[in-house]
């Protein structure tokens, strides 16, 4: 079993990545499909006069203040918009794919994060009505029923928390939580990026293979912006029994021919 | 088996209606829960600048115009916004749902209709781009493998044609496709009137037991506006082996027990 994780950001061939899928289901590989929605839930906030707010952490992370009528936009699109239009597509490519939130049958359950600490004018405050959450447990038995029934599950990445309230959740983490869970041998992680970069500005400076005693420390040296929340992800998965991570461009024709054959950052 | 639809229209207390269906799951019911969309869809179509347009067809029925963005508005409200917005709901009252659309598994697949003949300022006229379509097959299979393992199916009214693209569907039709393939015993239409009335102004006209040798004859004598599609609806769910069609009040407390109950109009 593959987990793949794509989407969130620009740039992302998504045609190109439901081709692949396409292609190695029809070879009778089970893949499940995370992907994102930040973007999109940025246009549609806009438009509907609720513009996304990003704030700053204490431990200096950018992350979007989920209050309740974003979390309802972000649902919108992301279980509702992005979910179905890529179930299409890959009806479309002859790929069963079937839709599913965390919310359903509680695929992602976790905590609530109610209130976030950020720095705001150099000042630390407390923000509440915070409508995020970290998942802790997964409902692999019903991926697994689909998977075994000849479905691909395409996940949307929002959570339930222990109360039964939606949160929105890390794409990338929901992804490696879903690989563990399901004890998928390989976790890709597609990005707008060739994968870790020891330059930021310098797509040649790639890091091919990251071995798991040293991600920590690649992490803190090199991952900036949402890579950290890649790596992060991939360490999870990797210390609970997912067989190796590939963190690999999302940009390219056959992006997951390129990553299984070792295009990207590995680690292992 | 119970298929329940509830929705679309104005007045309905979905609150009621789904502390009903936990009730009836803890008693080990097996309910499968199809919605609506259309009076949310109309709201955010008018926030997102692209207001619904209804138009009338050559045969006098009043239909929405399904152009390509309002098709993506309306997954987007309906799979995303309605569908999650229950499944979080009834997760909450203990239920296990699962939210799914049409396009998801394939589960109601049937013709696209790309154009409509419509009569406007008294011409007739074919408008064409039209995303409806209407089901012809149901994968029954999923859901009676999400039903035996405990899910409690939640379905947005959306359908996938033969060549996989997106459409609108109406949603009684949906749940009478829906009851007939998985052979429900009994197929509930909840509505904002308390049943078929003898004259619509009139709500204490209802119309209690129709045989379904006099359904057609009662849906041109009596039904008007959606209630026709409704009417519609329990004829065929009846003629493909439903047991009992009751289409009654969602607006009141307790909607399933008073249906079950009798309270309505019961076609068998």
């Amino acid at each position: 079993m593959i987990v793949v994780k794509a989407g969130g950001s620009a740039g992302l061939d998504m045609q190109a990545i439901c081709a692949d899928v396409a292609e190695f289901t029809q070879q009778d590989a089970r893949i499940v499909l995370v992907h994102g929605g930040s973007q999109e839930t940025n246009t549609i906030s806009e438009k509907l006069g609720h513009p996304p707010r990003f704030v700053t952490s204490v431990s200096g992370h950018v992350s979007r203040y989920t209050d309740r009528e974003t979390l309802e936009i972000y649902t919108m699109v992301t279980a509702g918009r992005i979910n179905k239009s890529l179930v299409e597509h890959l009806q479309r490519l002859g790929v069963n794919a079937v839709g599913l939130s965390g919310l359903d049958g509680r695929l992602l359950e976790g905590k609530r994060k109610a209130a976030l600490r950020i720095v705001e004018n150099g000042k630390t405050k407390v923000l509440r009505g915070e409508h995020s959450g970290r998942i802790e447990r997964v409902n692999a038995g019903l991926l697994l029923t689909l998977l075994q029934t000849g479905y691909t599950p395409v996940i949307a990445p929002l959570a339930i928390s222990y109360e039964s309230q939606t949160v929105n959740v890390d794409g990338d983490r929901a992804a490696a939580a879903i690989s563990s869970a399901i004890k998928a041998q390989i976790l890709i992680i597609l990005s707008n990026v060739p994968g870790l970069l020891q330059d930021v500005r310098d797509e040649t400076s790639l890091i091919a293979h990251i071995p798991l005693a040293q991600a920590q420390q690649h992490l803190e040296q090199y991952a900036q912006g949402r890579m950290k929340r890649k790596l992060l992800g991939a360490i999870e998965a990797l210390q609970q029994g997912v067989g190796k991570v590939i963190i690999a461009d999302g940009r390219v024709s056959q992006p997951l021919h390129r990553a299984l054959a070792g295009q990207g950052t590995v680690i292992q």
